[in-house]
């Protein structure tokens, strides 16, 4: 028996937003790991074992995975979003290479899904419909001041920017610190997007000038999308549409 | 009867990289509009009207589909990969925008897909797996001047890279100065990955370190990915992966 692991993306919530490669991969696992809520998503049935852990096992949970694998098992590692962006694919390869070699050659792909990002921008119109970047705002794995020079660099580029890991109980203070570097670096007050656990029942997209921004109105499950200079607000009933246009005038 | 306009992600080629949520939007629909390659991807059926135009009349087909909507047809604007991403959302709301007053009350929305970027990813690892940005290396809607720029201030952000559009016949300096200005700017020698056709039967994917990077590597039908420089690769029987790792030391 071949063994694989399959790295899946669920997307940011509906099923809905679910592939249908990524429902077959879990049709035919014999091995479901992840974290407790994403494994939550997968349904039980005979013959699949469900192995849920806690956040910051990353490392640990891909080396299960692999180990799994190396024994013939159909390993799905499942992902929020899509699991290349920010998400448990680095991690898998992390441990991949730091592994054994005979880890190198098992059947391990990756199955995209659906991103935060594009879920929240779809939400809000087309905020990203020109050149973006996506940054993940937590300092857990990489220093501050990075963030920092990426943040003021990407203003300086006119990227739109869509922020992942906003912020936690246990980081109040980097959102605050991101909001001042960006009405300091951007020179204009241009439209932020608070998307908050798209997709699902407890879905909530707020729009808000940049100048109006408070720390608070993000937290872990929360999308942050900020637009560039040339990115536009159409007014109408209801919630604005917030898009940013294909052309740049010379 | 209440007119709607669905702009649906239909992904980059595989059936099986579809939403449910865009599959059953096709199947409500009472009209599709896009360019040609995608709509013919849309089965035909009693009851739906395929409307297929050439490349370059986004603007136009956008006003084909809003009119539409306005007379009660349930139409659903097609788009490869995602529609928020370099596709047609943007050029929707450029058209509500610029357009009549009663246009911006329609049930318009956004029905995100796997943008090619994060397909072409999934294919060779993870390379986006930490902070990265988006750039559309075409310069027919913006200054090529503003593409250097960014392209820049990206490698001093050390952000990894996607390209779309990097290359075509009416543009085929452009990927050439992109890739004289990373040669300059990154120094050092970085895999690039070229993934062309992702998820169809003429899928090719190659990895090249940007040393040995040549023009006419790139097409239309080919995403590019360039590493940042903490992008690893992982050597083994076949092609190698290639990902990013999700720390960065101080």
């Amino acid at each position: 028996m071949s063994g694989s692991v399959l790295i899946a993306g669920l997307g940011p919530g509906s099923e809905a937003l679910v592939t249908p490669e990524v429902r077959d991969a879990l049709a035919q696992a014999t091995d479901v790991v992840g974290y407790i809520p994403y494994v939550a998503r997968v349904a039980e049935r005979p013959g699949l074992t469900l192995h849920a852990s806690d956040n910051r096992v990353e490392i640990d949970r891909s080396r299960h995975a692999l180990e799994m694998a190396s024994e013939g098992k159909r390993v799905v590692v499942v992902s929020s979003g899509d699991p290349g962006v920010f998400a448990m694919a680095a991690a898998v390869f992390e441990a991949v290479e730091a592994g054994p070699d005979h880890w190198r050659n098992l059947d391990i792909r990756v199955l995209p899904g659906i991103t935060a990002m594009l879920a929240a921008a779809a939400r809000a119109g087309a905020p990203l419909g020109h050149d973006f970047c996506a940054i993940n705002l937590s300092d857990n794995l990489k220093p501050w001041g990075l963030i920092e020079k990426r943040l003021r660099l990407a203003a300086e580029a006119d990227f739109a920017m869509a922020f992942y890991n906003p912020r936690s109980k246990s980081r109040p203070e980097g959102f605050e610190k991101t909001l001042d570097i960006l009405k300091d670096a951007c020179g204009d007050d241009r439209p932020v997007i608070f998307a908050r656990a798209v997709s699902t029942p407890e879905e909530e997209i707020k729009v808000v000038p940049l100048s109006r921004c408070t720390p608070e109105m993000a937290d872990m499950r929360t999308m942050v999308i900020v637009g560039s200079s040339t990115t536009r607000i159409i007014p109408r009933d209801g919630a604005p549409i917030i898009y940013t246009p294909r052309s740049v005038a010379p």
